[in-house]
């Protein structure tokens, strides 16, 4: 059993694609479809925020009477069905009517599907109501269209002030025979733990029952999703969703071939997030902030959360001034029990910070370590041996600009 | 008993001045130094960062043993005396003696200052230990050059990022006789609840003892500088010092004068506050965020802090962007019980928002509303009754660039 870096490429059984509908203004793709050509177990997990989209809410509904077969699922971007009511919803039963009627018309998928088989998402402007004729019409274009390479066309399909598409793929061998577990995610600004404006659709070709699927999606969600942050702000549409459809003939039923498929997932799933976090909105620097050294998981993911959403952090590593005051501050502020006494910090290989003041570090060394565009922090609180890592981004002019006039 | 708005002065018996002693790099006043000429009393609010300051626990442990005789507070801009360790509170206690030798010489003070009774107060660079020579220089010219005229200077010299200096100043009435409340402030970035980078002092020439001193300091920094933010960040120095030294012959002694000097105190750390929120780092607009409709204070002001805070919110004020979708998302993920159907919300008089969805509110009508420099929100939880107000500025491309090269 290994694990390879493939090409990117769909699971067996899955299709997908991405089309222009003409919802956002500019023109670009803003439709993804992604379906299989049989049921799929099917686990998600969605926003914390208490304001949630029309589709966040329909698909918890859909997913809790049905989480063994789900054949599809539809994503626009332009718009995000959030804050429109009772009609938000009657647009998802709409969409999912409307998909689940063109992808039976498509030979590939063999016959009959019922709108409960279809689940839909939506990323863009608040407050909106989904444009229905442009979507169905986009539907239904993309029904026809659905294509086994279509991975990276759904990953474009669902981008909004994304800058790249973001795609992850795993192979693994269990028992002579291959499976894949490959991922698409968006999202770049409004994002926090606790999901963030990011939607993204893991799919595999192994055969898992939803209960395994929930249990490691939670788990991989935790340590990928949920430690990056690039601006604080946690969104109403965010959803992460995984299907298995069982088609690569791998059934992962025993504990070392879930242990196996768990940390695989957990790959694909830390490698889309760090993929959000360096394609934050205007970002010019990816960051990894290192905890090191804390009494537990809590502690850890606060204190190292508190400093990636720091704007006076943020904008000092856009700044290349490698002000690690801001950095001890904002640890102290986390609401967590820290001693600046026992803390100590680096910028790269560089100690800048111990027994409660600065080392005698040359300001040269340490403005080199963050002058990266890769930048590595490393906190150790002193207080323990609990370690996590959080990735963030830096705060730009970029970044102003791009979210003063987002919705013009 | 009437509170009038008069010209700024200091009340009785207290001295100021603002001198340049070369700790900051480009020449401006940098030491402030207040002193009364009889024995206050004092109470004070500091930062709850766990990494506090060396003159925070300077400051601490003079007023545990001393809070009814104070006699002065030096203040110096351009170095925090944050994360100095054992070096840094040395240096706060040597400071202390150096002003009250100073402060001795000047007939002014009538007789022997002993350094129990000198608080000491930093802003500026953290890690960067105190020029103590340009430091002792700046105390001694300061100590010579005190004058009853000198608040606007003092207000100058504690001055780091902000652009206007901040006063504030309450006349009361009482018993035929009249007493001040005057007040400086300095803050405008790493502004957040819980104390930010601020700095205050307030004095009144109204006798009054510690006890009732220190409820009327915690009940009006509450409603005042904790219902401030810039960009979330808590600093390591925050202090907010209030003296009183009775050279009015007022007594705040009945609960009627103690109630009329909490409302005015009130009033003036209001006033303050409100002059740090406008002059936020690269601020181009005041926004005030009213909460109504609230089940209690707690939920009224995490959700109003949580929106303050907001990059997404503040960067779409700043671009006049009516985005009011992301205020009601910043809602949702505040971590209190909110409901999108009860939620109501307003850009000065169009409301937006009510019953889970927009209104039929004219684009045009919203924009204008939030184009002028003082911007008003309200957003009503449909929950309770409770109400509070926070005071908060839009996020800027300045913001950005002065906070990247702070240290340069």
């Amino acid at each position: 059993m290994t694990n390879t870096i493939p090409t990117p490429h769909l699971p067996r059984g899955f299709y997908a694609t991405g089309v222009a509908a003409q919802i956002k203004k500019n023109g670009q793709p803003d439709v993804a479809l992604i379906a299989s050509d049989r049921d799929c177990a099917a686990a998600a997990l969605f926003t914390t925020n208490k304001v949630k989209a029309a589709p966040v809410l329909y698909d918890q509904a859909v997913l809790a009477s049905n989480n063994t077969t789900i054949r599809g699922v539809i994503i626009n971007s332009g718009c995000a069905n959030a804050c429109t009511g009772e009609q938000g919803l009657t647009d998802c039963r709409e969409t999912a009517e409307s998909v689940a009627h063109s992808l039976a018309l498509n030979q590939i998928m063999a016959g009959a599907i019922d709108a409960t088989q279809v689940l839909v998402m939506s990323t863009g402007v608040i407050g909106v109501n989904l444009p229905m004729g442009k979507l169905k019409n986009g539907a239904q274009s993309a029904s026809m269209e659905l294509t086994t390479d279509g991975l990276e066309a759904a990953a474009r399909a669902i981008m909004t002030t994304d800058t790249v598409q973001k795609i992850a793929c795993a192979e693994l061998r269990a028992e002579g025979q291959t499976y894949t577990i490959a991922g698409i995610a968006k999202g770049s600004g409004m994002i926090h733990p606790n999901m963030a404006t990011m939607l993204s659709v893991v799919m595999t070709d192994a055969a898992i029952d939803a209960e395994n699927l929930k249990a490691a999606l939670t788990q991989a969600g935790n340590v990928s999703f949920n430690h990056i942050s690039v601006d604080g702000d946690t969104s109403t549409n965010d959803t992460l969703l995984l299907l298995a459809n069982g088609a690569s003939g791998v059934s992962v039923d025993t504990p070392e071939k879930v242990s196996a498929f768990q940390s695989a997932l957990t790959d694909v799933c830390i490698s889309l997030a760090k993929q959000m976090a360096r394609d934050g909105e205007g970002a010019t620097k990816f960051i990894t902030i290192s905890i090191t050294g804390a009494p537990d998981m809590r502690t850890a993911e606060n204190v190292g959360r508190t400093i990636a959403k720091s704007p006076l952090v943020k904008t000092a590593f856009y700044g290349e001034d490698a002000n690690w005051g801001r950095i001890i501050a904002a640890a102290g502020y986390s609401g967590e029990e820290v001693y600046p006494d026992r803390m100590a910090l680096w910028f790269g290989p560089v100690m800048v910070f111990e027994h409660g003041m600065p080392t005698r570090y040359s300001e040269e060394e340490a403005t080199r370590a963050i002058q990266m565009h890769d930048v590595e922090v490393r906190l150790d609180l002193g207080t323990g041996t609990t370690s996590t890592t959080i990735w963030t981004c830096d705060l730009s002019h970029d970044y102003v600009t791009i979210n003063g006039k987002y919705r013009t």
